[in-house]
């Protein structure tokens, strides 16, 4: 009886047992993850930079240290990959990026995931997924806390972005009304790209510089003024002398003297920003981004380097205050399905061939606009632009005159072939083109010629594109400084947002 | 005087900052991450679990997770992704995955990376890069401290990954000679698959299966003893008593209950290993890594819930014994160049789609094997076919009496197109046909139109491929018990040793 009852306890113990585990998987494999830690018990940082590299994962940090790691150690045996200076922060964690809808969201979104804690639908600027009720951005929180809060990023500072740091919109596409937020923004600093709207889309609004100018910003656009400010020139609005036709700053493949770099409007706003109170800093490097959307590696990894001088100037500052501040450095989801390795290389890579390429597709496209608007179709000849194809991506044909010591840069017949189906489409007007399924894939909404061009000097790169959008892969976080545990881990894009309120004890 | 003096003072504190920070960036943008914490100061633990998902990163998890999540919530407004057991660790960290002259590497040199702590060339087990010194590995190490030692595979025991936890050799194909250092090793437990050459490339070696059993193994191979191993087995080789033509268990899509699953394996493993001087178990999830080389999403994410489930009877020996176990697992290197979002669906995703697709590509190949050899080429049709592609794949034509009720699952006319020219060329013996530079991009070394079957019903899932080889990508590492915090971090995948090594104190 003793013995079976033994036996009854070891059954109902294993039971229990099993029970337990049972419910924990159940619970573990449910929606929310366990590797989330939120709460802070340290000292809250006076400096907190946020940096967001637009459209930036694995694949897009990971191919800049191999472009960047070739040119350094090109002579070495073993592949060397020069780790980015934030990849190498103590702190490495991963978030997902999926939004109330969609697996593959947009900056919007993910930007109101980052600024507020809350999912709604791409396109909306922190607001909810009925676009009625408008969260509260930990910019704003921390600003009536004392501190100061600076906005920077290398396209305009209306865009998606950055207006999910300062603005409340039902539609990203309300470029006025968001820019007229930050000129009534109790804000210290906006610096970048120009404004997409300043006047309303019919030009007809009151003027979002001279509200600006009103509310007691000093509104600055010339290298000159930029480069003059410091910790005396009040609260500021920096909009970067050159711009392209969407308000940004130019590629940094692109970019001369003329233009100010987005370390430089880092760097600027640090000094605007620094105070005894301490700030809060959010820079988007935002063309890493479009450069992917365009499927454009060699402008992508430029940017992606020229984002990382960004993150220098913050950890410059870093040493000067190691214990106060914080740098977080994240992407907001991922652009172009980028594949380190392509169907037809196999398992080679040949990051150094991008080297090729002196500029970016858009200034490409300008050429091939020029080029349209002189050639009649009917005379036009792929001939015609094939010395701006070896000036600028170094792809050449088999008769150029270096053919023989650049045979890896030679198109073969079948990349001809794609460059002449190209090449027709684009002289057809872009409203008249009638794509197939097939071409649908092979150029998105991109210039069929410079787009094919990119393929095939990628592809001969041994990288690959799946997409013209964003792509659902989860994103590296990278933390720094007070706090930065936090950041271990695979959470969701939303525990960005509440790790930091934790870390800055915001109630 | 003592003016001047300050301000040479300050230059000179100044100059001081800057060099010490340049010297940081310098060495912070060096080959060395500082993000490795490779010092354990805890417990050893006493049960170890190693596994790595082969051809396992973030896409393929994050893909089987929104499959999984779509499933479950299918009428949740929000997307639901469903974590993965163990992307729910409470650590969860990153590796780079390059070898010692591909960012592209293979499993024999990443799992090298796993096992040794050394970077060698792609083909290679644990031995350098001149094939020269053979190095020693974890499971040698830890077996002479007293543990046991298991490995399991899903694929054959003798394939790269298993093998390079117990194997030395200049090249992974060399499965006779890589048996034959199972049967002579001194290891606990063998499972999986079946071995690939056991008796040597003429069939004329001695047998390898009979060699293990003169050195004390318990051989099984029917489901029935495989079951019924437990700690009183001694030491055994468990084979599945189904395989493929590789030797490796079916793929979990094409399962039957006459086959044994990873799980299943795993379970036999810790329950023969099961002692009070503890163990350690490699557990690969070998065909991930196969289906996505085929660019068959379907399978793979099947192959990754398989991959789970084993993982699960880890977590349910965890909650045993937490104060005295590590589980780590990881992936070895990405495979396909998976997406999640795809150039003709945009910002859309279609995961349940996959639900249709009932079968691998590889149970396809049979059922087309078969239809080419009892038709003449010149009167196939891929009319003839089409039912099984239904059945198969759920792809019907406009035609199809379910075409009104499942549209979105209607070939377009594009898409028939795809699937001519790919029956046509599956039609020409394969050591015949004459593939464009396209047609190696469309069908890499695949049954042209399986391949085509794939990439149609996963390109219709908003599910991109660039690659059938390895790509660049890190892959996650995530780990729960004794030493977990370790793993926290953007490291090599020779630190996976590393941390290893330190955790279980061995010299």
């Amino acid at each position: 009886m003793l013995r079976m009852n033994k036996k009854i306890a070891a059954l109902l113990v294993s039971l229990l047992l099993i029970t337990s585990i049972v419910f924990m998987l159940a619970t573990a494999t449910a929606n929310t993850p366990t590797s989330t830690l939120n709460n802070y018990n340290g000292v809250a940082p006076k400096y907190v930079f946020m940096f967001i590299g637009d459209g930036m994962s694995y694949p897009q940090i990971n191919s800049t240290e191999i472009f960047s790691g070739k040119n350094t150690f090109k002579d070495s045996k073993t592949p060397a990959l020069r780790r980015l200076s934030f990849s190498n922060f103590p702190v490495a964690g991963a978030c997902t990026t999926f939004d109330a809808t969609s697996f593959c969201p947009d900056s919007a979104s993910t930007a109101t995931s980052y600024s507020t804690g809350y999912k709604t639908l791409s396109n909306v600027i922190n607001m909810d997924v009925d676009k009625k009720v408008k969260y509260k951005t930990i910019t704003e929180m921390i600003k009536e806390m004392g501190y100061k809060v600076g906005i920077v990023s290398s396209v305009s500072i209306d865009h998606a972005t950055p207006a999910a740091y300062y603005a409340h919109q039902p539609s990203r596409g309300n470029y006025y009304e968001i820019a007229m937020e930050m000129a009534n923004s109790t804000f210290d600093f906006f610096g970048g790209g120009g404004l997409i709207s300043p006047k309303g889309k019919n030009n007809d609004q009151p003027d979002v510089v001279e509200t600006a100018k009103k509310n007691g910003f000093k509104v600055v656009n010339t290298k000159e003024e930029i480069l003059a400010l410091n910790k005396d020139s009040g609260r500021v609005i920096a909009m970067n002398p050159v711009v392209d036709k969407d308000k940004a700053l130019p590629y940094e493949i692109d970019r001369t003297d003329a233009s100010l770099s987005l370390a430089d409007f880092t760097r600027k706003a640090i000094e605007v920003l620094d105070n005894k109170n301490g700030f809060f800093l959010m820079v988007e490097g935002g063309k890493i981004d479009w450069a992917c959307h365009a499927n454009d590696a060699a402008t992508a990894v430029n940017d992606t380097l020229a984002f990382e001088k960004a993150v220098n100037e913050a950890i410059f500052f870093y040493h000067k205050h190691p214990k106060e501040t914080l740098i977080v450095v994240t992407g907001d989801h991922e652009t172009g399905g980028l594949s380190i390795g392509f169907a037809a290389t196999g398992y080679s890579t040949f990051y150094e061939k991008l080297n090729y390429q002196k500029k970016s597709y858009l200034e490409f496209d300008k050429f091939v606009a020029d080029y349209k608007a002189k050639t009649n179709a009917d005379q036009a000849k792929l001939e015609d632009i094939l010395p701006e194809i070896k000036a600028s991506f170094g792809l050449i044909t088999s008769t150029d005159a270096d053919a023989a010591t650049r045979k890896d840069m030679v198109l073969t017949d079948y990349e001809v072939q794609l460059l002449k189906n190209a090449f027709k489409q684009t002289m057809i007007p872009s409203g008249n083109r009638k794509y197939t399924d097939g071409e649908v894939v092979l150029y998105g909404s991109y210039e069929p010629i410079t787009v094919t061009l990119t393929h095939i000097l990628n592809n001969k790169s041994g990288i690959g594109w799946s997409s013209y959008s964003h792509t659902g892969s989860p994103v590296p976080v990278f933390a720094m400084g007070l706090g930065q545990e936090l950041f271990n881990g695979y959470y969701d894009n939303t525990d960005v947002f509440k790790k930091l309120k934790s870390i800055l004890k915001i109630k």
